[in-house]
């Protein structure tokens, strides 16, 4: 079924019109009068609506449920600043994969990072291929994009996760499934480094923070492939397929 | 330690001279005579050699092993035939992910299909794009990759694996994990379709071939997304990390 994000202060409990760029996508859709689509507030609650008059985008609520597709956990993807394609392939992607924010820090290695002028107008950008990325993957929230002004504050912000872990390829023992599997969460962040890796020193901060610094496994893994292999795992393990 | 894959039959027990293309990657490192080095016969063993000559790229074997590097279970990754970009994404990451085969076939709704004069080309291209991952990565093994000419014949192969998966957006009770969870493996088909998703009668054709259909959780996700998510949770559900 068709599916529209809007605002949820322009979303109605009985009745109301779609946006303009929303409606021209009805007429685009070739939906007619009585024609059934859903109307998402990007906050969770899904309005199952018919059309009353698709020329003007006018819409009749039928039921408001909360989202079906949303995963049981609360997924934050910590990632370190990499080249922009990179960062936004892993929101597009975590997006997809059921991340609910995607956030970005600076660390010791980074080779890119946005200077605070043209940070907003990537912000921007990047909260529209999150949105982007919802609406084609059917999810009911659109995950925030956030960027943080240091590591410290990124690993506190992360620490705050029910399950919190820190990927590093020199850690050989601790398994992100024994991590995942220590007790029931609902929230969790993964936090992995940019191109160069995390140094010795943000590992020893990572882990005085309270994170679990894990292995992802024997092979090395590209800064743009690890969040989502790790998101990946995270859903599987959480029930969600 | 600087990695280099070498064909099986020119590296010898005791001592050998890298290929030209090595030698010279070994002077960009500027290595010295006497500094450790692992060459890797790209099908699963490793030999860590010491320089004698860096110059002529002359080396001496002190330990040939398997590689450590390798996953438990022989991962068969079957996509139909999408976008070039999107099929080489997916051979990269697939590499790094831990996948032995790349396997790319024709389903009804493909919007892209080589024709038989440019795959030769293309499967040269798409073999680079693996050896590098593989270097990159650090595996110890080049995953293949194969082009089938039929759906048909990517059924009956995948179907020859001892867990055989095709990911389904409309299955909504069979989930990976119970596949997964039914009985021990060492050989797993994961097999996902184009940007326009597999027909309907092609489910049927799967599972009369023997595989489980399964779902994917859900979201919709892309084509490229589908089967990188299916071998991460495969990695993590065998163990890997």
């Amino acid at each position: 079924m068709p599916r529209f994000f809007m605002p949820k202060e322009e979303i109605a409990p009985d009745s109301f019109t779609l946006s303009k760029e929303n409606a021209a996508h009805l007429r685009v859709l070739r939906l007619k009068n009585g024609d059934a689509v859903t109307v998402c507030d990007g906050a969770g609650t899904d309005y199952e609506c018919l059309i009353e008059d698709g020329n003007s985008g006018r819409l009749s609520v039928t039921c408001v449920s909360p989202s079906k597709s949303e995963p049981q956990v609360f997924a934050s993807v910590y990632m370190a600043f990499a080249k922009s394609d990179k960062f936004e392939h892993v929101i597009q992607k975590a997006t997809e994969l059921g991340a609910s924010e995607v956030v970005c820090f600076p660390s010791s290695r980074c080779v890119s990072r946005p200077d605070e002028r043209s940070l907003k107008a990537k912000l921007d950008r990047w909260s529209k291929i999150a949105a982007s990325a919802a609406g084609q993957s059917g999810r009911g929230v659109i995950p925030q994009i956030i960027a943080l002004p240091s590591y410290a504050a990124a690993l506190a912000r992360a620490a705050s996760a029910a399950l919190a872990v820190c990927f590093y390829e020199n850690e050989k023992s601790l398994t992100y499934c024994a991590a995942i599997s220590q007790k029931p969460f609902r929230t969790a962040s993964i936090l992995t480094g940019p191109e160069g890796g995390f140094s010795e020193e943000e590992i020893r901060q990572a882990a005085a923070a309270g994170l679990q610094i894990c292995t992802l496994g024997r092979r090395i893994l590209r800064c743009e492939t690890a969040p989502l292999c790790a998101l990946s795992a995270l859903m599987y393990a959480t029930g969600e397929f």
